[in-house]
């Protein structure tokens, strides 16, 4: 809770909040001390069903504390506006209720960027501890992965988790200075810094990364790309392991994307608005903004919806991509479509010789059916969740690409939605309290890979 | 190509297009007795690779052929507004390019009518003889079905033909009796009974069944309901198996959604506008609307997008949903959603309960591994044809609402889309050509279930 002081002073506000840190620390710290004398005697073996348990309820309270120096502030936020902001903060989502961020109090913008940075390195960590072991989603794909290294006899999980907490620290120190030498304040390049290799979002400004030149927004792509990169391969490149990034289907893919489709929308842009056109910018902002949705970051540098109705379409669709997993991004991942598209072309291949058999690869292993069958599970559950956020938000009386748009930016954790009210140029400030619980349930959720969640909540969890 | 001219007589109109339609008869002529000759001597066993291009051929041709009168007809018919609205007819769509419906050639009328009665069962019978043949997402879950008629040397496929017919027809006279002396006229009569029982949705007016009373909209609601049930299944009651529709998974889910989202969406219509509020009236007018979708029909009394957003939101899912398989119906099919489900509930135990071993049942029959990754092999590929497509009409600067919607609506033949343009109060006339076009291959790849007509595109299929 020891807020960097240097970057305050001397700034129009100071630090105004101090005495609502204060406080929100001393909750913390009471609720802390409880917590471990009531399980100090209590050695209970690891079951899936405990872990399952204490990963889902562990970030639905780290939610509910983060946003205690929002509430405790003197800025009259409401509860509904406070547990928003602390939930896309923590899962990394960038949505905000906030406006007037170019005048807000420094320390409450600074508690954001440090909640995405926090939240990043907590779901790559979750990434390697616990996912895997969950069986959530696919997601043993990659335990495969790690299980491997022990064989290995490289690094221990220990090893492992420092090699990702340092590749992390570096790439944030290298973003902070950069942006810092390009002409940003420090106090912008600082919190920009965190919340680029979070792939966050949040941003010090309502003109979001909009209020910056194109160096700076290049440099913001070239970030928010590292951060959705799966960082057990920096780890392993570190190791000596050259090229594995490369090498990686997933990376592979990601990185087509960046490459093929702001290439498309900008000759889109040029075909629907010739004379306004400038190459060389409106390929820098278009690369920008598709980054920024498809990172989950959700950032924008200028309202990427007016740019006709082919980009909306677009920026719809990437925003269910999602970055690789083993990174910051949310979203559905790269990987599920490209083992949808295994499935997919072995069934096509079946149709027409039913009695030939089949194996599955990916990034040159055997695919199990176990793997294929959760990752099924994890999008039935996703498009379900999807419909059932959407119709309450509808409910709510919010119109149907508000509606929809905004369940699946929560699902995704991208930040920005589409329409006129939560779309880039918008924010979820005028939406009903009611929208913003069910919006910030969607984020946890989405963090979660989902199914997390659902099975929590299922009957037979409990039973037995 | 006979029509039936009493119909016509004494009308405004007469048959106008006799000409046209006496033309459209002999290139079909001609182009059959080429056909026969051309294939005569050719006596190849059926491999499921002629069946594939055979089977999407021929709908692809018929639809072509059945464009022919709208074509050659004196009203300077565009080739592309032909080709959809025969499309639309012969595959039960009943989107259509046509205003001015109340005064426009009669002969014209009948004949959009009799397409999609063809149409309906047309798909009937392709249900039974050639898809679970094809193996084609998921319907070999109901090959068993007829294959165990067989052992039980009840009626073989011939007679199963006979009495689907012969349902198909007795339903239809019903419904035209039904209409008639319920005060339709008899022109109207005929042709909403013929579009009812198919689920089409051709209408002879521009308000579509909006210009009926309540009691004809009962009426209809009650045979677009019919028109959605496994046809089967009538047969086996047909044959003295009593209730065996009602113990159907299939029927059951139907029919419960049918019961409770109209019941639900009068409260909120009632919750909205509590004015002009009318029990019986605004019920009867929901369930209609809502049947109209869910059966794929495409009817509509009013423009049910403006009852508020969660009604817009309802009705854009709803057109996902779909009959029954081996009805008249499309979109994605109750028996789909049914195996989602379950295959969702087996992954929430197996994370539970890793070693456990489970049994999936359908209709109390097994359900094989085969079945589930057919079935999803079509939800990956629906979604990534909706997406396509979605594209694709975007790109023609259609906006979202009428891309994704215009996209769904003619992959899942349910008729309107939603928006200004192609909503339940607009209609497909003012699009551009090439959306017209995309369109009609939209209707055919939904009503061929979509993956007979993406494996005869696939090299693969080509090779060797």
């Amino acid at each position: 809770m020891t807020l960097p002081v240097f970057l305050l002073a001397g700034t129009p506000s100071g630090a105004p909040n101090a005495m609502a840190f204060a406080e929100s620390a001393a909750i913390v710290c009471v609720l802390g001390i409880l917590g471990i004398l009531l399980t100090r005697n209590n050695n209970r073996e690891l079951k899936p069903r405990y872990m399952f348990v204490l990963t889902v309820s562990s970030w639905f309270i780290i939610a509910l504390l983060s946003s205690l120096p929002f509430y405790l502030s003197d800025n009259g936020i409401s509860a509904a506006d406070a547990v928003f902001e602390g939930t896309s903060g923590i899962t990394t989502t960038g949505a905000t209720v906030f406006s007037g961020l170019d005048n807000f109090d420094r320390d409450l913008l600074l508690w954001r960027s440090i909640l995405q940075w926090l939240g990043g390195i907590g779901i790559i960590g979750m990434f390697v501890a616990v996912l895997p072991f969950l069986r959530v989603g696919g997601m043993r794909l990659f335990a495969t992965e790690s299980s491997e290294w022990t064989d290995k006899a490289l690094p221990r999980m220990k090893t492992l988790s420092r090699g990702l907490l340092f590749v992390y620290l570096v790439f944030t120190v290298i973003a902070v200075t950069t942006y810092w030498l390009s002409g940003m304040g420090l106090f912008d390049a600082f919190n920009h810094g965190l919340t680029s290799i979070a792939t966050g979002g949040f941003s010090t400004s309502d003109m979001s990364m909009g209020k910056f030149n194109d160096l700076i927004l290049m440099e913001a792509t070239f970030f928010m790309m590292l951060g959705s990169l799966p960082f057990f391969l920096f780890v392993r490149e570190m190791h000596g392991q050259h090229f594995v990034l490369f090498r990686d289907q997933q990376v592979r893919l990601f990185l087509a994307i960046l490459l093929v489709v702001p290439l498309l929308l900008t000759l889109h842009r040029w075909w629907v608005s010739p004379v306004a056109f400038d190459p060389f910018h409106n390929y820098v902002s278009t690369l920008f903004n598709v980054t920024s949705v498809v990172s989950t970051s959700g950032y924008a540098s200028e309202d990427y919806s007016a740019w006709g109705p082919l980009a909306f379409v677009a920026f719809f669709f990437l925003m269910f991509v999602g970055g690789c997993s083993g990174s910051t991004a949310g979203g559905m991942k790269i990987f599920r479509f490209q083992l949808s598209l295994i499935i997919l072309r072995e069934q096509l291949m079946r149709l027409l010789h039913p009695r030939a058999v089949f194996t599955r690869n990916y990034n040159g292993r055997a695919v199990s059916d176990e793997i294929i069958s959760s990752m099924i599970a994890y999008t039935f559950i996703f498009l379900l969740c999807l419909l059932i956020i959407t119709v309450l938000l509808a409910s709510l009386q919010l119109d149907f690409v508000t509606s929809l748009s905004g369940a699946l930016t929560s699902l995704t954790n991208v930040g920005p939605g589409l329409g006129d009210i939560i779309g880039p140029a918008g924010n979820f400030g005028p939406l009903p309290d009611a929208a913003k619980w069910i919006l910030s349930v969607g984020m946890l959720m989405g963090r979660l890979e989902i199914l997390s969640v659902v099975i929590v909540l299922s009957p037979g969890f409990w039973r037995g």
